[in-house]
């Protein structure tokens, strides 16, 4: 008879944060044994009711489980809580907010440590974590081995989407969708101030038309993606620089009319000008790219 | 026996650029009676082929039928080409992109001329044009009982959207939306620019992320418009202004590891900390729109 030891691996999570506490309750729902621990050791005491065991120290609590799981405030204060502990032989799965780089150093540090390194990051809003809408949005990297063994036990907050043995690569995927979104959102806000004035225009029924219009327009990101693999940026291209820079006249001139300053658009809207004069303006949006790579990475 | 005079109206279609010649082959397909002109006579020529009737003029344009559909460079080459015509009676559809400033001028100088007057602002591509792709991204607004009475007509090309009597909101709305729409291509710009360095992952893979991400997420949209709607700007908010400008600082540190100018995305990032600095770090993106309002509309 096998039992299955994979949905009750033990586990250990510094940091009960807001992100933090709703990971716990994930695990404990799920049954999983937790040892949690928290700088402000106030924050344990709920979670100590719903059946998780509070340790005294962050090194008391990576002795604890084999699986540490980490989401502290920042990279800092991850070095900090770890540094007092053993972590040889441990797999620790680092859900702090960070950027790529602090990730890959972390992911040095801990393997100079003895231990095998996981980064995550997670795109869900704590309210999400444990049900279904969080699902897939966490990304993780770094080591394949560690990520294969805990799978499922990682899988239980909110899925799991695995992108590469680079430890920094699930921070580079999260920052890279987040920033997309705050590009989204910029647009959205300009396009309600645009609304404002009209009293006649309901803002919830304008949202759905943004709302479904976006999903639509979406699907732009897919033939940018062709154009950057083949090298080629006016491949397929319908609606090109040249005639989309044509038509930012009439946004501009519309925001002015408005009222709504043109602040949010404008250095996007100057780099299509840019690059239009620079003679490519038969190129889709993939020809603006390259223009905002002011530098090599710092690796 | 009545016949079905509605899907066999006659029109006069004005303009024959790449969005006229478009709207001319769906309107001769679906059998309409057709007279165009185009101030360049050659782009007539192969819509005559396929049955469309070529006039000499503008005017004898407009002369041909009650339903003139106009589809010209801008608003002053529609003033130009109308300047000979008899505009008494007729039911004007102008489909020339422009601002809602410029329609509403439009439309009282066709009705000062005797005419009924209909805006319209086209979201869709000629390609898309007489497909179902195109279905309802045409927004319409103006004369009502104009909009009633030619709407089968109208619906031919890309489906038809009313939007008010107000004769500007067919382009507001126009305008909005592809405002929205230039914030969330600035977003994913950016987004790939940081992706850019890194040779294992595939744009076209990561591309699928960011749709499906940005898709979901543009749900948010429909939470701004609540709150805007209420008045109450944190009104059911899970992550605040206070919260996305702290994690503005990832995206920032970010993007300078990765060699990518943060020119897109900064202006957004100084408003929501312009927001929180002055103590409104607990609203959501709606407590962002009324600080972009820089003026009064014209009216």
């Amino acid at each position: 008879m096998t039992t299955n030891r994979t949905s009750t691996t033990p586990l250990t999570l510094l940091g009960l944060g807001g992100m933090g506490t709703a990971l716990a309750r994930a695990w404990l729902a799920a049954g999983h044994p937790l040892t949690v621990w928290n700088r402000t050791a106030a924050k344990a005491e709920p979670l100590a009711a719903e059946g998780a065991r509070v340790a005294a120290s962050a090194a008391e609590a990576v002795a604890a489980a084999g699986l540490v799981v980490v989401c502290l405030l920042d990279d800092a204060s991850v070095g900090e809580a770890l540094a007092p502990a053993e972590l040889t032989g441990k797999d620790i799965v680092n859900l702090t907010t960070g950027t790529p780089a602090q990730a890959r150093e972390r992911a040095h540090w801990a393997r100079r440590r003895g231990a095998r390194f996981l980064d995550g990051g997670i795109m869900a809003v704590p309210p999400m974590i444990g049900t279904p809408q969080a699902g897939g949005y966490i990304f993780y990297s770094g080591d394949h081995a560690l990520f294969e063994q805990h799978r499922e036990t990682l899988a239980i907050p909110a899925g799991t989407r695995y992108v590469g043995t680079d430890a920094g690569h699930a921070a580079l995927h999260d920052v890279a969708l987040l920033s997309a979104m705050t590009g989204m959102f910029a647009g959205i806000t300009h396009a309600f101030a645009l609304m404002r004035p009209e009293r006649e225009v309901k803002p919830t029924e304008f949202a759905g038309m943004v709302t479904e219009w976006l999903r639509a327009m979406a699907a732009m990101t897919e033939a940018m993606a062709w154009q950057l693999e083949s090298g080629d940026y006016t491949e397929g291209v319908t609606s090109n620089l040249a005639m989309m820079s044509a038509g930012n006249a009439t946004l501009e001139a519309t925001a002015e009319e408005q009222g709504v300053k043109g602040e949010l658009l404008a250095p996007f809207m100057a780099s299509m000008r840019e690059r239009v004069a620079l003679g490519h303006g038969d190129e889709g949006l993939a020809g603006l790219v390259d223009g905002l790579r002011g530098g090599s990475p710092q690796r």
